[in-house]
């Protein structure tokens, strides 16, 4: 029961890497556009394409309805969501089950559980995964301040239904937690619909580091190792790589073994990420993002897969391609996201018009553009644009790769961040690999 | 005592080649141009330039004297030759012996032994290396008419001083061979400056499959396996791939070995490639390639090895940076090979200004390209502008994944060889991996 249609509901980098991914199966790839997305990549390159509506995302990608409605027209049997929009939406993954088409992920009530940090923590637990020292949900001052003196502060409120990095305050004593837990539920009713928020206690300068996982329809699940995202911009990761480079192999394997034991619990299917904060020694659970990840190709770099091909097969009811002891590691890779952003301008978004391109090229090069010379960057969407991920057999070699491609790599028209990881590279804590999360913010605010 | 500067000596994509792995290595990179190249991209990405004169390949990159003087010039310790031009002439690595600079590649002296085909062949049987059953050089028809009876027909002529396939006549029959030993005699004579021929059995239909080494000055030699490249058209390879599809293990290994055999009877230093001709079990050396090769990425693809990087590491007096147990095979790897040519007018060079230019992208995908969007192919040199090459985790992925990168693959403004390779990966002795030295010429003149 291979799939023969899928509808890629989703566009930029990540519809063409779906609709490159169908391609190559034999399955026929099926663009959405909006307004604005009229002659985008993703959509001269599918098989098809089918007009949403206006370019607001509210009114094209964010539709459930119109999405699925695209997928029944179009006639295919399976919708992927690729990352963002629609991706981590329940409801969606429900309407896609309802309309009795095959939704490329995991059913929706994992997708629900998961995307209830509570509930997640919870199973976490149940699984025997450590998790950040934390509290259940409060809803009141006085519960939140009982909870932190069990938690120890500095203390972090999260909104329950969050996720992204979103809807996320820090209180450092009673006092200030005292007036950020109302503005906090707030907040968190406003952005996800719901006022539940919980208490975490706050790491110092933690890594983030995430493990790839894929679960098939029949019960095995494999991890294809990690990847070391801690640089990160407002919680918004700008620079991957794998392995990360301060685990040892201990540390490695537990992470691992923690991350499959994680999605056997919730009885996972597709491909998913569970992240975690890593301080010293120890580790704990944040999440698991239930989709593609935007990262994945540092991951097929070292161990050789196709993850989105595997999302796939999963989809179409075939088993895994590979057994655990089938996923190897060769070499180190590093992924730079380059966004339509101006570093100079405090990261203002500057969509425009690609008016030259050259990409880098050669040996252990991987580009994934949305963006072809004289393409438009409208001004509504996500300012991911493109992404440059670099392979060589060592870690030094991979950062060398990188200066390389980099200085090759030319966007004319519109500010991008590919200057600001050229810059980056020189940092000593990315040259000798000893960056945390706190490490890009201090550098960017002119610290060290 | 590692490189400080490289010259490269030479154009086009395989010094852009050049030019990203002494980038990556912290050496500097000093590029040389003729007239017709003052804007070429090896120029642009190099970090000096040096112009040697007029644009024919005579008057500038085939001058000895004038690249010679301009690394002297611009100050570098050492002078990379990539392919074709002075790549394999034993006087352009001597002069450069002799102007106390290092030449990145092997003694002129193995150069001038591999260049003569009969001293190659007597080195290979002293290698205990099999090659195809053959004469010593014979001086006169007479000789040539002894010598075929005991080789057997049908045979070939070859010059002893030839090499690219060039000056090679077949003979069917004692009458054939008495009317073309006296023209191959005069065309050897003015093509490579001297008359010597010999004979060789002409084999029915066998397989090209080469074995790249690499050898340091420490003694140190190691193979990194095969390429099939019997796709080629007038002796051209346009299509390669890696591991052979026709090949077993045991035969793998025994090529393998030979090769290894073959550079330490000749004290090779560098990266080398030893050819073969493969009929079912049997495998006879034709010749050994004393320089890197065009498609050298295949095997970059497939062991994770830079082989560049490593000549240039070899030329600065360091160890091979792997051991032979440490050279591991992952995957499948094709290459395609874009000419600016025309197929659909046999093959007429096309010259002309790309007006237009979109690179395929994501996963398994490596493109070397000497051409950017509004730059020129000029009319005086080889036709190769650009090399896709593609890696998926087994033989038919990489074949899917050829397709797909070829189907993005888009050059405006002149006539490419990208169309010939969308229609050759449909042929069946390509898909299957059953193809041989006659496949891509029967299938060009109409046949099957």
């Amino acid at each position: 029961m291979t799939l023969n249609g899928v509808l890629v509901a989703n566009r930029g980098e990540i519809a063409l890497r779906v609709v490159r991914a169908c391609r190559e199966l034999g399955i026929r790839a099926v663009a959405v556009y909006s307004d604005a997305d009229a002659s985008a990549a993703h959509v001269r390159m599918a098989d098809d394409a089918v007009h949403l509506g206006r370019s607001a995302a509210s009114k094209s990608y964010l539709d459930e309805d119109k999405v699925v409605e695209a997928a029944r027209s179009a006639g295919v049997d399976a919708i992927h969501p690729g990352y963002g929009f629609l991706s981590e939406r329940p409801s969606f993954a429900k309407a896609v089950e309802s309309a009795g088409l095959t939704f490329v992920g995991p059913p929706s009530s994992v997708i629900a559980t998961m995307g209830d940090k509570a509930a997640a923590r919870a199973l976490a637990r149940r699984a025997g995964v450590p998790v950040v020292p934390g509290s259940d949900e409060v809803g009141s001052v006085d519960e939140a301040l009982a909870a932190a003196e069990e938690v120890g502060y500095p203390v972090l409120i999260k909104a329950s239904a969050g996720g992204g990095g979103r809807g996320i305050r820090p209180a450092g004593s009673a006092d200030e937690l005292r007036t950020v837990v109302a503005e906090a539920q707030r907040e968190a009713a406003s952005a996800f619909g719901s006022s539940a928020v919980y208490l975490e206690r706050a790491l110092q300068g933690p890594r983030h580091v995430e493990v790839q996982v894929l679960a098939d329809t029949h019960g095995s699940v494999v991890h294809c190792f990690e990847r070391e995202c801690s640089l990160q911009r407002r919680r918004q990761k700008i620079l991957e790589e794998a392995p990360a480079p301060g685990l040892d192999d201990r540390l490695r394997e537990s992470l691992c073994s923690a991350a499959v034991d994680l999605a056997r619990e919730v009885s996972y299917v597709g491909a998913g990420t569970v992240e975690f904060l890593v301080e010293g020694e120890e580790f704990y659970f944040i999440e698991m993002n239930t989709r593609i990840q935007v990262e994945h190709p540092i991951t097929e770099w070292i161990t050789g897969l196709d993850l989105v091909a595997e999302q796939l097969r999963i989809a179409g009811g075939a088993p895994l391609s590979v057994a655990q002891d089938d996923v190897t590691r060769r070499g180190a890779s590093i992924e730079f996201r380059v966004n339509a952003e101006d570093p100079d301008q405090d990261f203002l978004p500057s969509p425009g018009t690609v008016e030259a391109l050259e990409l880098p090229g050669g040996p252990g090069v991987r580009v994934d553009t949305a963006l072809m010379a004289g393409d438009v960057v409208p001004p509504f969407y996500d300012s991911l644009v493109a992404k440059l991920a670099v392979w060589a057999p060592t870690r030094d070699q991979a950062l060398a790769r990188g200066r390389r491609a980099l200085a090759e790599y030319r966007v004319d028209g519109l500010p991008t961040t590919i200057g600001l990881h050229r810059r980056l590279l020189d940092h000593p804590a990315v040259v000798d690999g000893t960056y945390d999360i706190t490490t890009l913010e201090t550098w960017l605010a002119g610290g060290t």
